[in-house]
């Protein structure tokens, strides 16, 4: 039997193809059949041949849908049970599962860390398809209401809603601090609807583009800093009266950014890769907190000529060392937060959908990968229904 | 009225001069009187013409002693009281004091965090001296049974015990855990004498003084491994099976070492400023923590040629990333800690005097400098007696 | 000189006093003139007679207003400067306050613990007056945005909205968690408030008053569980589907309330001191924990016979230990919290006034005690104009 | 197939029976061949039909062994694997789970909480037996090194160890603090000892039995307090000069003790169920914290006459919130912390061994049941061997 999913064929290249239908290899594990699947960031750098992805596979790690199949282990699941999945793949006994780093379990994948349709993280089919099979399936299948009420809100708890959340968790936002958040991509603008649930007092998003910046104005009542337009630290401690408590980088290393110093002028096309770290480390005060969500790498197949491929960064150790600032940094354990930010949702106090702008079906994936890899405006969360 | 001090003239230029007696400048202040004062690493820095002192300021920020005088406004002090300070100098009533951010009073310098006898971080004298002035006396001021007994174990309450401790504190050692930490100077076999006391269950201290390695080995508990005779990392997950739970960099970008690829031999002169920080991303296990009290600087006005003067280095944040590192860095707020290390020496559950391997008189200071400069093998923890 | 104060003589008997004028008793303190002070429920308790007021004694913690004038030790104050005090008189530099127990400062009264016009809390004039004496000035004034804007709003940063963010805290409340408050009154309506802030995804509110409830509902988003109506528990399990996560005790030992087993009515006259904590107990999941802000004690001279003057309550530690709940006790350390809370008022993300019922000059305090002290709905909390 | 097994019949009534042998019941468990187990305090309990056992129960939840079988679905273990469990049964999966209260799984029992061996803790066979079935075997199953070192003290992870040292976590012990245990039994020994490899700076142990005293004074280097020479609380603040920062109640409701006022003398039969956590809230300074791990519970079938049955107790609740103290309370989530513990005792830094009084052969229990509960001194900790 076979089932149709999106497949990685090279740089630039994907297409539906019809793939093996999955089946169970544990007593532990369970079939989906998936009602919605969306398009991450994190798909786009192994779309671009950024990643190290293989010729074959399938991509995709925001995945929900409906229990198929259930394994003779699986005790709290069955057929019909509406489910979300973390992007992770984890065991849930091994010692950094237990110690709550879901996203480097020592049993899925080494070095430690598993997800869906992802390079180098384990072998676990992606989501951008009909059909997924679930390892561990109790212990990573988080339960959702009956019916098909807030689908849109509930794919976010794949990935960008804990995840943007993640970012205020690793800088220790405390209700009534001020933050400012780099990105309003999904994840920058999950990061400050966080900091907005959690009670800052002011919050601050630094992007280029106005309609993303909208969309943090009206649903995080946060501070739009447009870096084209001004000097982003400069714009936001005029705004602000000096240096905020925390931050958080919702971009990573693919940065987009002219010099700091002005001796070349902006490029849309020239990344760099520090830009944002260093930023941080000039807007957040001493003794603040920066939480790194956005990607990082130690190997980039495909870079721009002057970006070093190691993922080595001129990182201004010494300014952040003399203000005491900490840094957290990784990919988001899922679990830690998908329950508790499903019960918000459920009780109307989280609306995570806003910046979804598409829901297609799943043979529009390689069209709306191309569009979205052009950064096309307002083209900023995709769904897909399979 | 004088006393006599430790006077910085010039790089490589201290001598005992007569500098002004103190006296107070608001009712909060007190005078103390200095019985036991110290050399820390980070004066060799200003005595090298590495940070910025300027001619004429009396050096000094370890310092125990004696009340003399008080002023109307200080209530927990009498003359005679036996006192230890903590480097830093804290109003106590600041945002950044209140949240525990002592090393950043904001309204005793600017850029924020005070200090006595050091450059840049306030108007406040040495005590490397007969007396010092001592502000905000009832919050600065951690007193001491009367008596003279364990004179050698509270000066170092002053700065490198608690420097030591919070180098475990930000890398946030849980008990039973494994920790490396890098050098073996007196902060470094601190934060090894710390994890030994918190329980961590393998403590490896990394080094290439034999002599600081064995006072690892014998009061810490510790494996020693001297990174001259192998490559460090390899050494340490050798010995442990594997990258250890936490690591603590007390070192900082004064490192010395051989380049990691191995395309240029190990030479002792030779300053690496990333080669700490990097080895602890190597070392370290995914999710892991590291704390960072070795210093680090965004300005040495008299750096070696090819280490880049305005603090920034090469990270494998790339790599950070990927294990989901955490990082936390800056001066110790002793006030955190020092109340509950006293204790800990008064019940005799601490000595941390053991890396103590001289004590002259104050007038044999220069002398002193001039050898600790020099990295004379034996000249470990340097106590001066006014 | 003298100025208009709150005078307590006997049960149920204040009035308006010619009182002296406060003047610097050391170089820390500070004169405010206050311009907002409130009435409290601890006040009723003292006007009650069941608190050991000493005759003579001038009533009021919760205090703002203007700097008139300074000691010299005071360094961040100047006249003209608008603050808020908390309600606890703390020094700064004790072991407590070191660690966060402003509530319990050793140097300022021995029990630990010091308030303004309280009895047995040191001996501070109480703040319903035309002037206060303020202790550690640069400790305890908060500073406020110039001008009479929020006037409202930061009045209550002294003590009710700190205390119901504590009763939150002591709780551990976390984003997307369920919590019980108990009481309606301004400090469980503050609970509630803050339970919302901090993104609880359900909150319940037990009370009897439907004005109150109605406060909950509209401004906190609560559910409210009048326990007049059913038996409170069921009412809270029913509308949840079980026990929450988190409770809070917002009314303390002089709970009104029937008997748990229904073998005597209901009855508005009897009190019941363990009533809530019983309640909280059964209310709360196994793994809960309960933050007990209402105010228990251990001497109460005019106690219902039937109440144990010693504060000695039935407490159903067996089945609290079962269920493995934790519990944190004890008068709210304002500064903790205040300077947060200020800010989220600055922004507007936080209008704490709503449960304010009346404004009066300083003259009316003696009818407003009678009226409040009659439970007369509608009396919420009332605020004085000196 | 029949093995052999500790089988209850009813008050002081257990022999060595023949029980059927265990299956697996699902893909996810396994056998364990028992090697070592002990008798509990909480045995006593039963035994003394306190506790709601069942006739023909088997006893036993201190259980390590070597696996003899798995489950399809289990990962991390195979036969031969050597193991230690703890008494806990957890699914690892359930919300209560995942948030760490390992003792209140909502998988394995109604209400909460699953253990082996144990009235109303779910349907799992004890282990004073020659084999036990474990449920969820990866999630439950903590790996020991190969051979048979260490073994008493790899028998104490299954509960003492970690109980003593949740006491701790409880009470939030803080190196450099001190701490008063009340009871010297194993689990207050084992405290007393975490309390130690913590740092604390002064540990106060207190019991009337002379060698468990000498015990805490050798092994943990805690000052004795003999009740029955003195006020306990006197006797240890005498020594401290004060009250103490943190208290452990390693006792429980079925405390002897006598009279506080003294109305009534010392009776060695006379339980008490509030005297411990009554002497705490005294002993234990403002500001502090109580972990609460000796035994509460609500029904008592068969509690001396004078005690409540439903386990209400007379607490001071009104000066323990004068003190605004907290109290952590319920049975240890030995996962929490069995897995650091254990490389605490690999690595030579803890051997929790030092209680054991005896280990004899499986045959010899019921015996040592009956000298156990009469409290025979020198009988402290005893194993069985199958």
């Amino acid at each position: 039997m076979s089932i149709k999913g999106v497949v990685y064929h090279d740089e630039h290249d994907v297409s539906i193809e019809k793939i093996d239908e999955p089946d169970l290899q544990s007593p532990n594990e369970a079939i989906l059949e998936i009602t919605t699947t969306a398009i991450c960031g994190s798909d786009l750098r192994m779309y671009e041949g950024r990643a190290g992805a293989d010729e074959g596979m399938v991509f995709g790690h925001e995945i929900m849908g409906t229990i198929e199949q259930v394994g003779d282990g699986v005790e709290s699941l069955e057929p019909g049970d509406r489910v979300v999945l973390p992007f992770n793949v984890a065991c849930g006994f091994c010692k950094n599962c237990e110690e709550g780093h879901y996203g480097y379990c020592l049993n899925v994948a080494d070095p430690p860390g598993g997800a869906y349709g992802y390079g180098q993280m384990g072998p676990y089919q992606g989501g951008q398809a009909e059909k997924v099979r679930v390892p561990y399936a109790d212990f990573n299948a988080l339960k959702l209401p009956e019916g098909d009420e807030h689908e849109e809100d509930f794919i976010l708890l794949a990935d960008v809603f804990p995840t943007g959340w993640h970012g205020t968790e690793l800088a220790d936002l405390q209700p009534g601090e001020s933050i400012v958040v780099f990105g309003a991509g999904p994840v920058g603008l999950m990061a400050a609807s966080s900091a907005k649930r959690k009670g800052a007092s002011e919050i601050y998003v630094v992007d280029r583009v106005e309609s993303r910046l909208d969309l943090a104005k009206e649903h995080c009542d946060a501070t739009p800093i447009n870096f084209e337009a001004a000097y982003p630290v400069e714009g936001m401690t005029d705004a602000h009266g000096g240096p905020v408590d925390k931050g958080v980088d919702a971009v990573g290393y693919q940065a987009i950014a002219g010099d700091r110093e002005g001796d070349h002028p902006y490029d849309p096309k020239r990344e760099d890769p520090s830009y944002v770290i260093n930023h941080l480390i000039e807007a957040v005060m001493a003794g603040g907190k920066i939480g790194i969500v956005g990607l990082y790498t130690s190997q980039d197949p495909n870079e721009p000529d002057h970006v070093d491929e190691q993922g080595v960064l001129n990182v201004e150790l010494g300014r952040a060392f003399e203000k005491g600032l900490s840094f957290g940094t990784g990919q988001c354990p899922v679990k830690r937060y998908n329950r508790r930010l499903r019960d918000m949702i459920v009780s109307g106090r989280a609306e995570p959908s806003f910046p979804i702008s598409h829901r297609v079906s799943l043979e529009d994936a390689p069209e709306m990968y191309e569009r979205f890899d052009k950064r096309e405006e307002g083209v900023t969360k995709v769904l897909l229904s399979p």
